[in-house]
């Protein structure tokens, strides 16, 4: 059955629509995983796959599905998924194109009343952002069994621990100790996502099937100085932890952009949070903590990364009056997705006529952490001026029409293959 | 009538020990003006007042008044007066020590039923510390007629008007536009202050008599980039604010460092304050928003750092990919104390055989304020290490007793002499 890209376009932008209401009112578009404005947005998904007249379960890690069976006795499964979560003051499309894409084939399939021969689920997966108990990603590591007892039981600045709040919107977290009994059926892991970068826009080409992931390192950087008068407390007499703390950013951002350059490849290294204690203009900074943000498709480049940022940190704590540490916070292996279902995604691509390359992700995705355990693969759509995690985040409607055609496409593809496979 | 400085260190103890406890729970000592706690602490004082039988006001600008008067056919008036907002994890004795003293003063006179030659008050100073508004001394500045309709308009952080928050706590903002009536009348502005250096303490030297006050001047600089996804967008497509405020950071720290130390003269620099905006691991920030803290006893001084900071920060707009903005905050001009009233603090405590110094004072105070229109003065006692706007701010009840006795003193002195200007 054809999917129409154009008449598509429509059940596209008023879902697209709906969601964007759904925000921090003061902060568009915020949606952080539990708060009120996440509730909502759930709820607001749980209406959509009501309509849809989808099968409705909260799984062991909270992710929220939506199950079309299949009439033929088969459990096998095929997952379309992404995320509603953003950043605060993220954008209207990162994650939530994918989500809508997945509904737009469901209702797809129902209008043209086609049975598939596996079962096929809609994942809203839970809390792919980063967030206040500093992980990401949590409904796709949970579901891959890569998430451990330490960041479950981390506490967020409100003091609200990860896995009570796991449970709290349906979960069981004291399941999440391996991978979660439904991987053993899973065919396939299908995303549909904006690029968040520049590459398909500045080559005006419609789909990116995505080869790599970077891996992803975050580390806290702590920096303890002095409090202390500002009027008082003489230049040679201070220990400015904020002052030691520009020393690591710029040194952070010249090191990383030098490595950009020399390796050639994918390499970016962020400080883009920064608590600054007690933060007020007539008190010298006592303590400051920062969040090291690293990604890098190289093991080498980023040891190199690491070793020089080190001696740095050795360097400012026997010369600076403050004292600095580092530690791990998170991290996320390189990985490659499936290579047959990158053929596939090509391959669907291609029978629509659709302009399409391979390309590597500069960001991390949900189906990086379950190309761990399942065959996972999934595809880019362009987005403006590689903007993303902010509020100027655009994606055109007809591109993501163009996307969902490939996933549909993908998964008639499956299909196929699973009936030759079944004969 | 003598002071006795060792039995009244109970009467001082127990107060600061009341104070203590009232502050922000889980970030002591804090007292923000017109906070919750900030009200909870005047109402403490009005007890305070009633318990010395004292007249209880609130003026035009909502300073908290209790009124000793004479019995004599006098208007004029002596104030004994400090604060008792705190700045964020601020101290126990910055501005309380005065206050403190200042009912002690009190208590002493109505103990021996002393009858002065004038009116003798206890002024808690509306909101000293640099506030949420931009500004600071509000109660002195209100006093003294330097405040202005600029100011008073301000919103905070949460919307909140500051002359909407002087009417709530009792003043009258309307008439702000010139010095307050009872200007008029003030005979003498007196003050006891912790040091918040280390000058007393290095020199074992028991009460400083302060000579001047240096200029304080506050700026907003802010640093507009782009906001954007920390894993796609490549090191050299950066528009990263915090970076390019890292580079003001550093740049301020060391130009105030030389300036310091070249012109031997009191000159510090403070980026205390930064807001960075969205503050999220995984997002380049976007926007910073700092305030620099700028004092200097030399103008000459204060001109060449704007000069060499308005430099670099051209410098920094024509070639980082960020725009740089300052932009004047908040300004008090350097000021001197009172001739009469220096002599008169020294000769007071040289007559109680306690050692003494002329200094200049690092951090400003409402005395500065005052000086603009009234006779005012105002002593140190010593603290530990200089530590001051922050939890370890701690001085000897003893030394705040030594002052007290000084404060005492000098009410005599300057009954002495009205009485010999009225013969």
């Amino acid at each position: 059955m054809e999917f129409d890209i154009n008449s598509n376009i429509s059940f596209i932008q008023e879902r697209i629509n709906d969601l964007e209401k759904i925000t921090e009112k003061e902060n568009p578009y915020t949606r952080l995983v539990f708060s009120k404005e996440f509730y909502d947005g759930r709820s607001w998904l749980r209406d959509q796959y009501t309509s849809l007249d989808l099968s409705i379960s909260t799984d062991e890690v909270g992710n929220l599905i939506g199950l079309l069976k299949t009439n033929k006795k088969n459990k096998q499964l095929v997952i379309i998924g992404s995320h509603i979560d953003t950043v605060p003051s993220g954008g209207r499309y990162d994650g939530i194109a994918g989500v809508v894409s997945a509904l737009c084939v469901i209702n797809h399939i129902k209008k043209n009343d086609i049975d598939l021969p596996f079962n096929l689920a809609v994942y809203d997966y839970l809390g792919e952002e980063l967030n206040d108990w500093g992980t990401s990603c949590i409904g796709s590591r949970g579901l891959a069994g890569v998430i451990n007892e330490e960041i479950l039981s981390r506490k967020n600045t409100a003091g609200l621990v990860l896995k009570e709040e796991i449970d709290k919107i349906g979960g069981n977290s004291k399941l999440l100790n391996k991978p979660l009994p439904v991987i053993k059926n899973i065919l396939a892991c299908l995303e549909l996502h904006i690029e968040q970068g520049k590459v398909l826009e500045d080559r005006k080409i419609e789909i990116g099937v995505v080869r790599s992931i970077p891996s992803i390192s975050r580390f806290s950087v702590t920096v303890k100085g002095q409090a202390g008068h500002s009027g008082t407390i003489l230049m040679n007499q201070r220990s400015d932890a904020l002052v030691t703390a520009s020393e690591i950013i710029s040194f952070v951002n010249k090191s990383a952009l030098k490595l950009s350059q020399k390796s050639n490849q994918h390499f970016v290294a962020t400080i883009g949070k920064i608590n600054v204690h007690p933060n007020s203009a007539a008190i010298i900074p006592g303590f400051v903590e920062m969040t090291i943000d690293l990604r890098a498709t190289s093991q080498n480049s980023k040891e190199e990364f690491l070793n020089i940022l080190n001696k740095k940190i050795s360097l400012l704590n026997d010369t600076s009056s403050c004292n600095v540490k580092i530690k791990d916070l998170a991290f996320a292996p390189y990985v490659e997705m499936d290579k047959d279902l990158i053929y596939l995604f090509q391959k669907s691509a291609n029978s629509l006529g659709l302009s399409n390359t391979i390309m590597d992700s500069g960001a991390g995705h949900d189906t990086a952490q379950l190309s761990r355990v399942v065959p996972a693969g999934m595809i880019f759509i362009p987005c403006k001026d590689g903007l993303s995690h902010c509020p100027e985040e655009y994606a055109k409607v007809s591109d993501i029409s163009k996307g969902t055609a490939v996933l549909w496409e993908m998964v008639q593809n499956l299909a196929r293959k699973k009936i030759e496979a079944d004969i």
